[in-house]
């Protein structure tokens, strides 16, 4: 459609990650053509009126299990790591632009890896040039937990939290660190729920560890102590692993680390499911279905409680949003970026507006919402998406099966130029000594 | 000159804070006119090549005090506030381009400010929307523990780091940062030369405080055991204050925070001086004349400590030897990126050669070079200023008078963007009670 | 009194810091005569049956503005060092028993120090073996932000807590302990009253430094969120400095540094005002007198958040409310232990009784009680005094003028031992050089 | 025989972990029956003259694997928890008097527990009353890092700490830290060897962990770098596990902590190996026997560096080495204190005589001395055990077979007073809610 491969985005200020400009935007065919002030208007050209608005990139949800995100790029998918997955992991790496995988180390008997098996598994998405992902919790003091809390008598979403609480998080991110480090393989800690779990994140950066912590919009927008809610499908509402954090002080925190780059981008972990889903855990904690809401309010939460509330400018919010996770997969700048033949991935953004987030208003299918009667500041006013307008006047204009993935090449540079470097640095070298010469005898 | 002023630099990997390209630059009348693979070349141009080799940003000095910097653009006058000089800093910001200022909690009787005075001068600072940096150590120490090894009879260089350790930095540097939140001021902290300090500057950021460490060449290249050489002259050749500190894994713990953003800026605080002027302090450590070399080595140095030991990568190094310099004194991205418009101040680097740093051979009037025998990998082939070429071959062509000063705007937004933010969101509110009816008694 | 000269305390459990042990104790003459099993009963010796009771060395309130505490003994005298005092140190610590004295950093224009001032205090402290203890705060910021929070119209109690925020503490205590550090003099912390301070404390503790934390009753007790109390007669009431702090965690944060020997003693700060008297500040907080009680149920309230909660033990219960501030204080074991030759300061603890604290039974004149409603674990049933019984069936039996001042010699060894040690040595050597011989030039 | 058993001590400072004091000590069949000033010296008694001397508990090696223990008693046996002991750990509890088990998360395939089980001992230690012990490494690890060391060619000395350097350490302790409080059991974490394992113990016990760390002789006193030592059997003679660091300032970063009761006990993990035993490792490091030297020079050691260096004070020097351990393991004050009815293990020791630490001239069989050459202030003069001079004059009065086990109960004080008490007041309880009626779907 002619309207949609030729728009013209006047008089905005375009926010990138190292600074804002007044300009215009100039797309065609998907892509970026031209970036610059008074650029001239030809016909058939729609133009998109910016003044005193926002340009702002498309968000990049690293962490979403939705078929097509709300409001820009899909970026990752988790290839899951179960046991011995050697070949195929190098086959989709290669042939299929897969350049990222997701190791668990919770869900005992499932998922669950043992420290050996993810040494393997890190030395192997080094080898290939992939990112490693790990959720990061203590399964086996999880599965004891469980068993101590309904033991107890403990049958309500409040033993989802209690049964892991946030030493569980964050002993299994320190451990998955030293293991990666071992083999000065890259991490990406997926989920930090916990201010103890995301200062482990946060010193190991300081100690010089290329990991990156994503934590995520229900982490930084709201907090656990609605597991102790009196109403139970409120509370289950929140149940997601690893659980949000009970004490008041973790939202503030989390955004702190990550206004300061301690943490490096967020996701949403976005997995919704009705109150009629997470009634199957009615009796009993560990069968309530993991996972909450985010994605559509991701970018609301985040603007609110990071850029309204002074933590960061506009410009490290579209680094956390969208630029870092680009360069993290291997895409940037042809995504998470506003510049010439980049990809017309564009959100016009009203920083004055404001809004309610509800679910009754809100665009997904869920009966509720972690965030209802959140007030927000900063609200979208058009989302473009490779030079489509899907969103407008409050209204998605997608079709199933829009979303495209993007095919990733590995050895992200932003990940593992320093990895190599190191490698070619830092080999210990053997002590040259003269042979023992002297008599041995056995213990 | 014409062969000056049209010059296209081809092939090269130009490497910006946030990626690296290969692509040709185009700079005609000292500026970046583009940046685009396979440029054409038209007549008259001057034509560098630089395959295999990086073009980066050229550096800026956040902190020297020569009249020219050898490699890239002097950044930072440093206007020291004696005592009142409310008005003139005013006059100054706002009609002659300076936006820096620097107090001094060190030398007492003379430069050192009590702390209600540093509190009117952060908060004057804000006000009109300049930098306030400052010389973190605490000036009574200084003068006790100076009295105090004199007293031992400590009289060599020596004396110079045991009469002020590192904990006086410190102090001194947590004291800047309580006063200057207190006025919700930002904060530029010079020459950061000690773990401790560093660790406080550190964790404040992640608390959220709007502050910046510099840390300089020197103390990212060598470290404080030189003042115990049994050569008096080699000793007193590091005398600087702050200090150097013994601690010899110092260099690489500030380096590691550089690379992590915990620390900001790279700066040198260059101010050299002969082995006969230093000797004015043969019989007294307090008479050394304070100050090391560093500007024509600092881009080498911290490649090499920095880059090649694997712990940032290319584009870390151009963000703290030029671009966040450049957004922190508000001229980004005119200075600080190659990029379109920019001015065309470039270096041609070759990663791949390896230099010896040495007094025989620095372009430095200077007899001694504090980072003498040093193996750098990295080396500066070509230096481009504002469109002139002022290095090759090894050769400086440059003339007194060629350093140039650049008007910088107040209220920076990398620095202030937030600050104005806090300072309308964050207002304490008054509790709302009935007034108290009842009987008042004198203590 | 005959009955009062000898007693019998049968059956108890005998608590010392390093252990507890069944034993009877016997008492003479103000002594402690003998403690151990089965001890014979001789006629006209009063017997108190303590079986199921904790026999406990009295408490010692480190900080106290009251002529007589009301469970045990009062430590602790403040002479305040004004200005130059130097001579009259010296005469109270040699002559008059007084081997600790007070400075401050707060009180801006009345009591403040400057660094350099509390850099000859600590000196003269240590020149005489006295205790420097030191009130932390930044009295300029204090000053600075009084007048900030006055300009902005918030005049109530909470503008007691806006004006000084806890790293105004931090940032002091911090200072204090690099000054002492300089002089190489040991230093005790009077009320540390936030998470931020305490923590300098403690970490300065792991470093080395001979540096004691001492929190009192009201910060382990409650916290700073009465001071937005809608009912300005309660918010006053808990108005003292340095103010106790909103963060809720707070008291259980300073209760676990207690346990852990990170802080070393308890007292109070009682000085305590009516409300009739607190309403000097009725229209400005500045002008409201601080002070809260605390005195009479610091045991209590100490039992309950530290031993009842499980953070602590009897042990250290003992270790924190008397052993150490009698070692710091220079009479243990005189006073703080119950042993053969102590003084007779007993008191028969009851850890399963519980009550509730409450201004309406209180034997404080004044007419709040800060841990109003307070149901604490933990009572005591009989109080001695030097060998009288001095509190019994919930009645007091003293007169005015009971308390006696203990004369306490300086140079107590629980402090200075490591000092002096360090000062024989920690000397700092001159590096042995040949003279330089060449020239010098004037710089 | 009459001489040993009865002795008087006269004229010694008694040093107690509380305090000192100049006093006599008379011992009558393995007693110390009596400690006061002037006790009167009957017939038959051996006069030992201790004037200007220290007279201390007996040290307690908390860790050694010898049969008898050269200076005092010997404490701990380790009974290693292979698989399932369950049955036979409440046996040897219950029976023989045994309160401590040791668990290991090194040595793979051979020792090394998983997680679930590491969690089931701790679970059945508490339910006993016994001690948790734990060897804190990732066996994983260590099995991977010692691979790739011999596969890129280090088959020295320096492999064994290359492949287990501290973070492998550090990530097993706060692992082990963590499971234990997931079942609220204590814990001690023997051979702390690094600054950052350290430190996680130290923090842990902040947070209000019920753990006690044990640094041994050889860690606080020398250092990894002899591991690079150009001479093989050199080098070989410090293998352990943990291994000794490369740090130099660990050293003095373990006795800081220690002094600040962030560590809590010292021992030896006394194993020693002649040069031709370590010889079987002389072509691949993983084959050297693990052990070293330190039960004979544990005291000296720790004097010179703890106490000679100002860093604590010879009662804090008593705890360390005697009555925290003689607490923790149950037989306090029968062992670890001089007084009445205490057992006669004393030590008399000259705090004023040096000596030279030296394979040629110690009392073990080993051909090497990990302390060679160490001078040491502080020597021990006489050593009596259980009422007998065992040590004098530079003599062994020892024959086989005189170490006697001691029986001790389980759930000592020290350790499980605060443990019991939070099991009954950290409680989780449910929230009580009505039950949700809704639909429920199956996800």
């Amino acid at each position: 459609m002619a309207e949609s491969s030729r728009i013209l985005i006047k008089g905005g200020k375009v926010v990138n990650e190292d600074c804002s400009v007044i300009s215009d935007v100039y797309i065609e065919n998907g892509k970026i053509v031209e970036v610059g002030p008074n650029l001239q208007i030809s016909a058939g050209v729609r133009v998109i009126n910016a003044t005193d608005k926002l340009v702002i990139p498309g968000g990049i949800d690293t962490h979403t299990h939705m078929e097509l995100a709300f409001m820009g790029t899909k970026a990752v998918d988790d290839f899951h790591i179960g046991t011995k997955v050697k070949k195929e992991m190098e086959t989709l790496a290669k042939e299929k632009g897969v350049n990222s995988f997701k190791m668990f180390m919770a869900y005992k008997d499932v998922f669950m890896l043992q420290d050996s098996e993810l040494y393997a598994a890190f030395a192997h998405c080094k080898e290939i040039g992939a990112i490693a992902q790990v959720h990061a919790e203590n399964g086996d003091l999880i599965a004891e937990g469980a068993k101590k809390m309904l033991s107890m008598g403990i049958r309500g979403p409040e033993g989802h939290e209690l049964c892991r609480p946030e030493e569980v998080e964050a002993e299994a991110t320190q451990r998955a660190i030293t293991i990666a480090h071992a083999v000065n393989c890259p991490l990406y800690v997926v989920h930090v729920m916990s201010k103890s779990a995301a200062k482990v994140v946060a010193d190991s950066r300081r100690d010089g560890r290329v990991v990156f912590g994503e934590p995520i919009a229900a982490g930084l927008g709201t907090d656990g102590s609605h597991y102790w809610h009196k109403d139970w499908a409120h509370a289950a509402g929140f149940v997601m692993g690893p659980p949000l954090r009970p004490d008041p002080s973790t939202p503030a925190y989390l955004m702190d680390l990550l206004a300061n780059d301690d943490l490096s981008v967020t996701g949403t972990d976005n997995c919704t499911f009705s109150v009629c889903q997470k009634a199957l855990g009615k009796d009993d904690f560990t069968k309530i279905p993991n996972g909450v809401n985010g994605v559509e309010d991701r970018m609301s939460v985040i603007w609110e409680r990071g850029v309204h509330s002074g933590k960061m400018d506009e410009n490290r919010f579209v680094a956390i949003t969208s630029s870092t996770a680009a360069k993290i997969f291997n895409f940037y700048p042809q995504k998470g970026r506003i510049g010439k033949n980049s990809d017309a991935d564009v959100v016009v953004w009203d920083p004055n507006l404001t809004r309610r987030i509800s679910a009754k208003t809100h665009h997904q299918a869920v009966d509720y919402n972690i965030f209802e009667g959140m007030e927000c500041h900063g609200v979208p006013i058009v989302t473009i998406s490779r030079g489509k307008v899907v969103y407008e006047d409050g209204q998605l204009h997608i079709s199933p099966g829009q979303g495209r993935f993007i095919h990733r090449g590995p050895f992200s540079d932003f990940v593992y130029k320093r990895i190599r470097q190191r490698d070619q640095v830092d080999r210990p070298a053997a002590v040259i000594r003269k042979p023992y010469e002297g008599k041995v005898i056995s213990v």
